[in-house]
């Protein structure tokens, strides 16, 4: 706990001056006041994270994230475990929908191996294996707390090392992690397994109920051990080092479905600076949101991973950002003001 | 009548073929089944409409059309009437929202001004005079047959014109506006005004009490005279004529909020090309969604028009359609299909 702890300790306030001065700055525009809706309180948001009333720009990355997890053997998948390794290749190879929802949006694409089974090489893919896939958390705990320590670092490091970016989105791959992030949600929130696990990629009723009986088992396994080391897998892990770091940073961070939104659980000191990008299908996304206060951007049925909300919503924030840094003043075009 | 008919009377009905195949597509790309959500669908409708399985491309225009309401003189907006000429300047400088949004979506934006009070010569506004504002819709018709003819055919027209475009997104301008689509959508939905008028660009409660009243009248005062006619703005018969002109040209129609929704009604037939890209806060757009069985992309509390919803949309819709190009199958990637 050393490291998430002084990653907490660092936390401060977004700056509420900016958020303040930006939704001013929206009043002075073109348009009746409040019109752009919920475009205005998300470019604010961006003001106050970044501490900028009036953001120059809106850079973003988007760090999609795999590992394997080793409670794939209990069968709570509709795919083999090697597809974790197989969709890490097409990710390398341009592929997958969310290199072309990347390219879409403009943003920079970063693929993290964070403990995948069987080791993909490619100058693509960062190399941070915490190990080759989590233990069975359905007998035991996921990870050391080592692990889970390296892992929130690596997190943190690859979020100094992208540099100048406004907005990171998350994104991630593994097979059987919906099983994972069903049990933490399911631990962090208290709530019955019942309500948390969905169909994932495609489980049938006998999948999900299946699933439901071994994030029990995990609950019971893993009790009073902390619930990230227990439950966690490595991609989540490192999520959550992102988000803790995004914070300190002034970074915004776009949340992507399920699994990224367990990871925003765990940070959910951090809440400040996170954009739901879309409600996934999962039911158990809607009770993170809900427990984090956030309203997603979008709800189009999605539920494939991979930040493939995160990067559809992302020209819905930098328009938001455009619009502050470049739509007229009543002033500047001479257009009467009715005030309202 | 004569132009509508005519227009109506070439309406085909879309490429059902050309969306099986795109849905079939999308089942062979490297995701589970229907994991894309609405996604998948949206893609598929533009190949149903442009009838192209795999659409190459989505290029987009957006068409904003202003024109001046003599309702105008009733005080039914928070703003006066020299506002839409203003507008149209502001959006002749580059400074209104629609032209961020337009800049940020990559999509062309044409203006037009099919009828403001005091004509703005400019050379990015297409002058398409239909005549100085409407009559007062409260005391007579708002245009004559003849008028109405004219807006449809320059709609159609300038559809001709653009050429080559996928995809066209609808905007409009014209202070007391949202009362003529009340009225038009009170008129062809036969409801109370009270549930289809709101707030518009910023009523208080007697306002919305006033453009109720004035609904009210318009409705009787107009009994028994064709809707678009006697409702209806130069701007509405206008974008009306661009739908139907769409449609018959196998191009997309992405609505904006409650004023082209009112096109969108006068021209359902052609319902099968139209993509709805947001709900607006006006209640009669509630209203005329659920009429066409249109389901929105987005809802973020716009309430602005210019076409800032469609805009906001399109990366959405060109998204789709680049999956549905760029995206590898599970045969090309190598990845293992569950087959669900």
């Amino acid at each position: 706990m050393a490291e998430l702890e002084a990653l907490l300790a660092r936390i401060r306030p977004v700056d509420e001056s900016a958020r303040t001065a930006a939704l001013a700055a929206f009043d002075a525009k073109t348009k009746p006041r409040g019109s752009l809706g919920r475009l205005e309180s998300l470019a604010a948001q961006v003001a106050a994270v970044t501490g900028i009333a009036v953001p120059p720009r809106a850079e973003a990355a988007i760090v999609v994230v795999a590992a394997d997890h080793g409670v794939a053997a209990e069968g709570v998948s509709a795919y083999p475990q090697e597809v974790t390794a197989q969709m890490v290749a097409n990710f390398a190879a341009g592929g997958a929908a969310i290199n072309v929802l990347a390219r879409q949006a403009g943003a920079r694409l970063v693929v993290v191996d964070a403990g995948i089974a069987v080791p993909f090489e490619h100058e693509l893919v960062r190399p941070v294996r915490i190990g080759p896939g989590t233990a069975n958390i359905a007998v035991g705990p996921a990870m050391t707390a080592e692990q889970k320590e390296r892992a929130l670092e690596a997190g943190a490091a690859l979020v100094d090392e992208l540099g100048d970016v406004d907005v990171i989105g998350l994104g991630e791959m593994g097979i059987a992690n919906t099983t994972s992030a069903s049990a933490l949600t399911a631990a962090l929130l208290d709530v019955d397994p019942q309500l948390v696990c969905g169909r994932g990629t495609g489980l049938d009723d006998e999948g999900v109920a299946r699933k439901v009986d071994v994030v029990r088992r995990a609950l019971v396994v893993n009790a009073g051990i902390d619930p990230l080391t227990a439950l966690g897998g490595f991609e989540i892990a490192f999520l959550t080092g992102v988000i803790l770091e995004c914070e300190k940073r002034n970074i915004a961070v776009l949340l992507d479905g399920f699994i990224t939104g367990a990871a925003a659980l765990v940070a959910r000191q951090a809440a400040d600076v996170m954009i739901a990008s879309h409600r996934s299908s999962e039911p158990g996304h809607r009770l993170i949101l809900e427990a984090l206060g956030l309203e997603p951007l979008l709800d189009l049925e999605l539920r494939l991973g991979e930040g493939s909300g995160a990067a559809l919503a992302l020209p819905l924030l930098t328009a938001s950002v455009a619009i502050l840094r470049e739509m007229a003043t009543f002033a500047d075009a001479g257009v009467t003001d009715a005030g309202r």
